[in-house]
């Protein structure tokens, strides 16, 4: 593909089901000219609890999938996908792949005074180590606090954000954090950033919350740029499509509610099960 | 097979992911001399928000996979899987197919008063109807008042059945059902009779809950006498086996919470993807 045919490309967004739509509004603010491809694996989310064997599978073919749209760069806008499968994809995917636990962590490393940062996020998340691997990689001597957060999904999927059971639910998971002084606290799931005015008024003001969601449509501008890949100004507001694996009723009814606006292109795929691993699309292109 | 052999076949049980224990557990105790195999499609949980199609597709695998099994009789201990899939599955499966809705319907419009009932489940459940159906189809006159409370499972995974967050929770799901007049609260979801002490305070003495899975088991025990299908007593203790398709740690942590012992066998398959809907099964015997 030559350059300008490339950098009026989409950009291609994928989660296991609505949480990377909080990537995608990110993006979208701080991008507006980039055309977007979502796919959301709502047919089998929630990635968390699922084996990492499992995950890197599914992310395969929602790699395949979203490369067959002709994207010029992948946002694996999924935090377990981007711990199981991000190093798979990195190598054997022909577009720059951007997961969301580096930025997150990047920030969460800079931002921090103390050194001590937590990480809430799903079972699966927390259990692969890989925001406490990134932030380690970034200063050493920091100490990350992680911890599984699993109400926290369902209660922003029931639109429950306030109210008596997110306060308490919140003060019961983060009490043991805060008692340990963290300084910092990363939202590693993104379905959290809805939770995040919640959130910061029960971690108090002293804590600085790091939005995986923001820090990550930083690094795909920042990418776009290095590679001169951006979308022509030019081209006016882009186009948004959204692909799903079940369920598009429901998608639609949760995604007008997390993006303010409904879905206007919204299709119901099947994703194709590849053999034999990670090298998704490796021959297709 | 002939009837001896037949009697000594195991009893398959089928959930979406670990719900179904709480009918495995009532079954277990009623009927101490069957042997029992347990397949919690964990690769694929929840199927509340799946769609129909799906659902049946999976109930379908699953079912095939334990008649493969060499079972005698098949529970669909899963409720979403017993609205969708069970008139399928009944008619196209050799052996005989208990769901959860039924028996726990048949309670219900037994046991209620007032005819003012109460259902609550996963939003798959309550949007199928089908314990609407069941209860009118035996009580006419009554008035169901379904309700779907998706955290309620989340809840329980996370072991807290007790508690403010679990009380409050309790308490803003039930309060409008409560103020309908319901006298029979229907709990709809496998998970739910892990919150049933909580439920029973909150819903107050004058409100009777239903538990579905001891209703299942009820069921399962008629049927099985019914055709003189039960083990032979001189057995002892039924062996129990169990398959799950993903992440046997995590069911195995959790198993051993609700059954009060640790699964002996536990194995991780894959389901085999059958072509074109449902009739599984069908050559095999």
């Amino acid at each position: 593909m030559r350059d300008a045919a490339r950098a009026s490309a989409p950009i291609g967004v994928f989660d296991s089901g609505i949480g990377g739509l909080t990537v995608l509004r990110a993006l979208r603010r701080r991008l507006p000219a980039e055309d977007t491809v979502y796919l959301g694996d709502t047919a089998r989310v929630p990635y968390g609890p699922k084996s990492p064997e499992t995950v890197r599978r599914y992310a395969a073919e929602a790699a395949e999938f979203l490369l067959g749209q002709g994207i010029k760069l992948l946002v694996v806008a999924c935090n377990t996908a981007t711990a199981r499968a991000l190093p798979d994809l990195s190598e054997s995917l022909p577009v720059p792949v951007i997961g969301v636990v580096e930025p997150g962590a990047r920030e969460a490393a800079r931002r921090s005074s103390s050194g001590r940062i937590g990480v809430i996020g799903t079972q699966g998340t927390v259990d692969s180590g890989a925001y406490e691997a990134a932030i380690l990689a970034l200063r050493p001597e920091a100490v990350v606090e992680g911890l599984a957060c699993p109400l926290f999904v369902a209660l922003v999927e029931e639109g429950w954000t306030e109210g008596e059971v997110a306060r308490l639910t919140a003060e019961r998971y983060l009490r043991p954090l805060l008692g340990r002084g963290i300084d910092t606290l990363v939202l590693g799931c993104t379905h959290y950033p809805l939770l995040r005015p919640l959130l910061q008024e029960v971690a108090g003001s002293a804590v600085t919350l790091v939005d995986s969601a923001e820090a990550t449509a930083d690094a795909v501008q920042r990418e776009l740029e290095r590679r001169g890949l951006g979308a022509p100004v030019a081209a006016g507001q882009g186009a948004a499509r959204y692909f799903v694996t079940d369920d598009a009723g429901r998608f639609r009814r949760l995604a007008a509610r997390w993006l303010d606006e409904e879905p206007e292109s919204l299709e119901t795929v099947e994703l194709a099960r590849t053999a034999g691993g990670p090298r998704p699309g490796a021959s297709r292109r």
